[in-house]
């Protein structure tokens, strides 16, 4: 008999997303000549830039004409690409991260979701909260979590990241082997300082831990005291597995292109306490489960480096930013606090409310959609997430109405 | 302490394309002037339709205007992309086949290796041998084996494809719980009737068993009467799960598209007998671990089924068929026997040889690389794998080598 893996019953189903788009259903019902404006997902809206557009439509010739067509590239991601990575996302940073440290991949999704498998069942993992669901369910999915209590799964070391704190967490009381951390912060739009990122680096080397930094948001980094990196943080090869996409930095969403740095010194160990590579150990797995990146899409994304891609590239975020400007002003004018919006395009808003509640308010007064932040885990409650991803013109829209709703 | 999945220190290395490459290069080596001929790799060499094309580069226009452009797709896949196969790979066979069971992925050999998440880890599985090392591989990783000896892994039922039963595996002698099939068969090239398919269909319906059936190579079949689909034998929708590629069908081997078919019907249990739906699990899965394919890509493959592009996949496979043909007579010519060619780019040769002898012999005689068999499981050794994917005018140099080494 075929019997399935009951740790997929143990997953909690996530309403968020229905549960938004059942309320904004019904104030349009309710309100049908009113025009609603989202900025509720985390999902890119502006074309792509011109360079990488160019590069896309050369690649698409190549793989026109037999004499510079390609089939299968390798698994890892094309030389071209490796290399332009490590020169400019880390080299330029002083993090001497080579190119074959480098893995290609389709999403930073795929790859905060697969990289667990490389470990033993019954590690200790700390898991910030709120947070991505995708950390928290890829484990449950492989069986590390016990029951779900009061909102929460046992097994699992929450790191609370809440405003008493500045949204960065604590390092935990318990001992930990797996810690997931993620700046600029998804939902929070919180930054980490080198000086608290190093207390987690050395967390880990003094605890045989490792750390997968989900950097995704990296792009949106202004100041630069902060670090663009985990690798300018000194000893984080050796503890560190860093994540990055195209998806924000180049509007990559629909297109598909990240990559996952391992470094070679970085290690785990066997029962017996021998050292491992974890290099290895995803190179295998990345080459037995999966096929690499389409070519087309590695030359845009390679794209991204050139002089007038780094350009459009800035532009892009740049837009995203002021929107997210925009945001906080109007949030400061009336009285809310908020985190983020700065080296981020997530503003992370709170006031005298519960999610639902200020979620609710900003839908039927001014016919914004926001995301509860709830929806993120337990610490998110009281908070919504604004995002700055939509045009300025609706973003102007959006507060002018906010204003209005609060007879500003 | 960070500690490993130590299922990934039973995996076996592969040293099969490195001795391959070693060999080679001793070739070159010691004859500097001889021009090598590979017929090794199963990559395809020509270019992408020219409907694909056209298509591609429209979609990658869509997402240089901000009214055009798309973020975030459905994870499963666009509706344009579901419904073209759906229509025309599922109906036109006369198999009931919905859009919504069809989850689109950049490659089946990301599906055919994630698959076995879904289900629990003590049952038991059938893999073929000769066969792609995927399959095993993922569920060695997965812990599904224990030890390895004497070529094979404890805890695994082989399915022997040999000679005598013409490359069809013959049902298992104990009972099984998920079975892998594939047909076209990598490597064997050999195929499947309706009738055999059917007793692995039956046999999945008295024994609660699902079916894994990778029809990768399905473009090939050229003899109506074969399925092109497991879903033309009936009950098989309750029972299995299929895996189709565009690498193949429409040379997208390095453009990245595949997908996987996951009938609403089909079934799995939990340890107390409880009936789940594989669609559900497989969906979850895919949504938690999986972004989407590229927008452009998938308007790619959606080409493949408009009027020219079917004339032009058509075209490909065709191209790639005569190759194969012209390997037939030569093999036959020379007194050696074969499967596959007919239905499949790939041509499973024997003579008195083991695999790397005749891997030798063609290579230093002729100049010419083929795979040994022996790569693909222990049931491989005696034969050789040569492959149709090159151009028509290398495949007629190489057997007009061989058979000059042949004295013909």
């Amino acid at each position: 008999m075929i019997t399935i893996n009951e740790n997929y019953l143990k997953l909690q189903a996530s309403y968020l997303f229905s549960d938004i788009a059942k309320r904004v259903a019904s104030f349009q019902e309710k309100n049908p000549d009113r025009e609603v404006i989202k900025l509720g997902i985390g999902d890119v809206t502006r074309a792509l830039p011109k360079a990488c557009i160019d590069a896309f439509h050369k690649a698409v010739d190549e793989m026109a004409v037999d004499a510079s067509f390609r089939g299968y590239g390798p698994e890892q991601g094309y030389a071209f690409l490796r290399e332009a990575i490590a020169k400019n996302d880390f080299h330029a940073r002083g993090a001497n991260i080579s190119a074959d440290e480098i893995f290609v991949s389709d999403g930073a999704k795929c790859d905060t979701g697969n990289i667990q498998e490389l470990f033993s069942q019954d590690i200790t993992i700390a898991i910030p909260d709120p947070v991505y669901p995708v950390y928290l369910d890829t484990n449950v999915m492989a069986g590390r979590t016990l029951n779900f209590e009061d909102g929460r799964f046992k097994g699992i070391v929450y790191l609370d990241s809440t405003k008493e704190n500045n949204f960065v967490p604590a390092l935990p009381k318990e001992p930990v082997d797996l810690i997931y951390l993620c700046f600029p912060n998804n939902p929070t739009g919180s930054t980490i300082t080198k000086e608290e990122l190093k207390t987690w680096v050395d967390y880990a080397r003094a605890n045989k831990a490792l750390i997968l930094f989900d950097a995704a948001y990296e792009a949106f980094i202004q100041d630069e005291s902060l670090p663009k990196t985990i690798y300018e943080i000194e000893g984080a090869k050796e503890v560190a597995i860093e994540f990055r996409s195209f998806s924000k930095s180049g509007g990559f969403t629909g297109t598909r292109c990240a990559f996952t740095v391992v470094p070679k010194e970085c290690v785990a160990y066997d029962t017996t306490g021998k050292v491992h590579s974890v290099h290895a150990l995803w190179n295998r797995r990345h080459c037995t489960k999966f096929n690499g990146v389409s070519y087309p899409v590695q030359k845009a994304a390679e794209a991204l480096y050139s002089e007038e891609g780094k350009v459009q590239a800035k532009e892009l975020v740049d837009y995203y930013l002021k929107n997210a400007e925009l945001i906080c002003t109007t949030m400061e004018e009336l009285g809310f606090t908020y985190d983020g919006g700065k080296n981020s395009p997530y503003v992370w808003i709170w006031g005298n409310m519960d999610s639902w509640e200020f979620f609710d308010m900003l839908l039927n007064k001014a016919g914004v959609v926001c995301t509860p932040g709830a929806g993120f885990g337990k610490c998110g409650n009281g908070y919504i997430r604004i995002s700055a991803f939509n045009s300025y013109e609706n973003v102007v829209k959006a507060m002018q109405r906010i204003r209005e709703a609060f007879g500003k």
